[in-house]
């Protein structure tokens, strides 16, 4: 509630302070009061017996409450909302809309989002896209800005965007900071573009996979103050040591927590939280969300209640919300019931400000989305040729992370595809510009027929393909670029597509549309002999800020070494 | 580094940082390295043993790093330096300079000071020459500003503070916030004027002595975010569990760490931190500061590494300091060694922006000091007489705590001093009108002969004075009225004065004098059969925001009821 403090803002808060006063006294009845809870209190990690007493969505009063309407909760638990600390929305190909459904069902209501995916494709209208997006679902979304748009100078993806691009949203309502800091070797080398956006706020996350020592000092040093990338236990330890916030990453295929929560005490809980980063919506809708996370990190040995700490009052601390995290007077009303006829940490019901969650199901509304029709053509299939041979730079997949293996193969490429030693061709073709593709070779994929081709292809998100042949890759292609955006299979004449009309990178359609689509893909895939996720794989393909070996539209990238490398030319 | 982020500030800022980074990366050499060292990190409240570098006063890293200096701490254990969440400097009866001399020599480099005390006194100018001072010592001194001038409506002392008067302060350097919300029932009825106050800054510390239930709830959901007047642990707990930030107060009389330490664990001591609030100063020269604070929680029970996380980064996050708190780069390089020869936790040395602290000593400098002359004359030894008989309300003294209880006794004004029954007049005069002094009636002083005054007694420091006889006070009172200041024990013609010049709170003197006197008058007061510390409580007697009974200019006053009642009225 005290969060934005400015002018008009302020007068509605004291307005609001004051209706709430008169029911925390007890001179006036709540809006509701909510008996017989066992709440838990983030500050000790603890439980209370009690009842509390909400107010215009907020918290008035624990204890003994009069409610204009009463709900007698029968003992049952109470924790806050649960808190994503960074997440990039685009991932979960759904509309804001679709995606506050997903979470808020399993006891989400707060969300740091990094509009990253949707400003590299389109710029401010992207960043502006995200932020009207918080006004249709209960959720709050708050924004960090993307700071590194496009993710390298080597990129050419849909926009750049400058610190003086960056400025005026600074002083938007629910615009917090500046998102993950990707441009680690600029931050370090004190590029004055890069100080630039490090000036424009004191809040700034960082991602910076794997750097320790003296690079880590000048880092964190440079103002960034939180790190998602953390794989590593040794590497959490000493970024957490050196002051930065760790925001554990259980996404779709960048699963963290097995590997960190074991890192995790009572007295650095204050100072770890979690982040899903990147979830499909077919994940979400099963497995669940922050909910999943703390589930995760029990099976791994962590305390319950410190677990619901990193997912409650933690993130709301590091970010300054001040108004949330916890069940306390002034806050808001925005909490979870638990189930307790469950085996395991399951939410039963969600509250935003008061409210139960009920969500209304497919309504047939049709959503907000941004149009950007591809500027390119379908590649002609000569492109997609590959000629050498000898000792090969391929890239390898690592099972369940998103950093990829620089490997070595002997390699003729008229051999290619090689489903014995798992070699596949990879495409990148620009999205925004005509005759554009770049080539690569992967191991890990396990296709053994077909082609998948999507456009979410992280950071410049250009439309990438893996396929056992030129034919089924261009094929894959075809139905993506023609339709501006998809995720498709194909194998011979059978395809399967999941159209993303929203950017190229969300769907219009409502998350069980979705998620039905995907499970036909995944279907597709399986047959086809792909690993599980293979799409997942796919969109990190041509991400160059991550280690070490990635394919852009301009062929194979060295992230070590921070520039393109031919195929045959590194061994 | 990164607490003024303003313009100018954060160019200076942004220079400073560049030269940070060359030294991080390990391109150019550190200022100076220290070698060997354990080093504590607030974050995981573990220790690490390694090197690290300091440029311009800050953290560069910690690692292997070059310095054009290096100091070999051969293994001896390091932590950040202490840090005051709540102090009122006047009650050291110190200048800023002195109090700064003594505090950094037991290892405390921050403090949150509330200059409250010499606000009543003289007002703007009062916060002003506090806000001077900190320029004065490397101790780091930010301001709080003052709430509650006077103390409540009812009071006339030397200055009146509106929230017009505050907030230009706000955007001061060094200023933080607004200081312990003293006026609970103004904030509970939504007083406008306490309203005004509140949204002058989000910071805003708090002041609720026993307030619990429906009263607290309606006073942190009013925007107070902490309070270091608990004195009881379920009452710490409870308010620890609606979302303030509990300070531990251990001061000359207020000593609350023994009851509330086993409180703290390693989940809620992101949420506690040590305050010191009043402090003499001889026990900061004889026992220590945020030091002894350690100690004693130490001693309750408290790991180590628990207590000095809330001396440390725990305050350091509470008021958004993040230039501190922790030995991490980009960090002030304020430390302290443990002496690792001694049986308990003790500062062998301390570091203030990477500089050792070393004592100059007596200097002979002249202190800046605020004078303010008293308004008033000496009261006529008539003015002294009390009269009536009967059930009395008598205020009476706890020992150790700054609560009074509201006692009966059967009562004859003609038998008081009744020594039998510990039972003597007390007398407000005050020090800003002529002729205005209200009698009272104490028990628990102890004192056989003479009488004790003083001009500090909290808040509006009118001169206060208990005594035998009425003669005694007389002259008691004489003392400190006529040097404009101090604190005076008179026993027939033996008296003991320590002037207080600086407002008539604070010694122009040295601290090594200052203690001197301090023991003079201890001596003298023992003589007199004094309870230890007498000028302490004498200090409080007329404090009208802390129950129960106290006595004001006016007459007694019943803080419950929150007006002037009669010695014989209200039995």
């Amino acid at each position: 509630m005290w969060h934005s403090a400015g002018g008009a803002g302020r007068m509605k808060e004291n307005r609001i302070r004051e209706r709430l006063l008169h029911v925390a006294r007890g001179d006036e009845p709540a809006d509701i009061v909510f008996r017989n809870a066992e709440i838990y209190h983030p500050f000790s990690c603890g439980w209370e017996t009690g009842d509390f007493a909400v107010k215009d969505g907020c918290i008035a009063g624990i204890g003994e409450y009069r409610g204009l309407s009463e709900i007698d909760l029968r003992g049952q638990r109470v924790i806050p909302g649960l808190f994503d600390a960074h997440v990039h929305i685009e991932s979960s190909l759904l509309t804001p809309y679709e995606y506050g459904r997903l979470v808020l069902s399993h006891g989400t209501t707060t969300v740091v989002a990094d509009p990253h995916e949707i400003a590299n494709v389109c710029g401010k209208d992207g960043i502006e896209y995200m932020l009207a997006g918080k006004s249709e679902t209960p959720l709050d979304i708050f924004l960090m800005l993307p700071s590194c748009v496009p993710a390298t100078p080597l990129e050419e993806g849909g926009a750049t965007l400058t610190a003086a691009d960056l400025k005026p949203f600074l002083s938007r309502d629910h615009v917090l900071g500046l998102a993950e800091m990707m441009n680690v070797p600029g931050v370090l080398a004190g590029d004055p573009e890069i100080e630039e956006k490090l000036a424009l706020t004191r809040v700034r996350d960082g991602h910076a996979p794997l750097l320790t020592g003296k690079g880590l000092c000048a880092y964190v040093l440079s103002g960034l103050q939180s790190d998602h990338e953390c794989t590593v236990r040794g590497e959490a330890e000493e970024k957490l040591r050196r002051g930065m916030y760790i925001f554990i990453r259980e996404g779709s295929t960048e699963r963290n927590i097995g590997e960190l929560a074991p890192l995790v005490t009572a007295c650095n809980s204050s100072r770890c939280a979690f982040a899903t980063d990147d979830c499909h919506a077919d994940l979400l809708l099963g497995d669940g969300h922050i909910d999943r996370c703390i589930r995760s990190a029990i099976e791994s040995g962590l305390e319950p209640e410190i677990a619901i700490r990193m997912a409650t009052l933690t993130p709301a601390e590091r970010f300054g919300l001040s108004d949330r995290g916890a069940l306390a007077p002034g806050r808001l009303a925005d909490f979870c019931v638990l189930d307790r006829d469950a085996d395991d940490f399951r939410i039963r019901q969600t509250f935003k400000r008061g409210v139960l969650w009920e969500d209304p199901g497919k309504t047939g509304r049709t959503p907000r989305i941004i149009q950007k029709p591809f500027a390119c053509s379908v590649p002609d299939i000569a492109a997609l040729q590959l000629h050498g041979s000898g000792k090969a730079r391929v890239i390898g997949l690592v099972p369940g992370q998103i950093v990829t293996e620089d490997l070595r193969f002997d390699l003729d490429t008229g051999a290619i595809p090689d489903t014995e030693r798992d070699i596949l061709k990879a495409v990148v073709c620009s999205r925004y510009r005509e005759n554009r593709a770049g080539l690569g070779v992967v191991h890990g994929f396990g296709l053994t027929e077909g082609a998948i081709a999507a456009s979410i292809s992280h950071d410049s998100h250009n439309v990438v393909a893996v396929g056992v042949s030129d034919e089924d890759i261009h094929r894959a292609l075809a139905l993506v670029i023609k339709s501006s955006g998809g995720m498709a299979a194909v194998t011979g004449k059978e395809k399967t597509v999941l159209p993303l009309a929203c950017a190229g990178l969300m769907s219009s359609r409502p998350f069980e549309e979705v998620v039905r689509a995907l499970s036909l893909l995944r279907a597709h895939t399986e047959r086809m002999g792909a690993v599980p996720d293979p799409f997942m794989y796919l969109s990190f393909l041509a991400l160059t800020v991550i280690p070490s070996l990635r394919v852009t539209d301009r062929g194979l990238f060295d992230v070590q070494a921070f520039r393109d490398v031919g195929i045959f030319s590194g061994a």
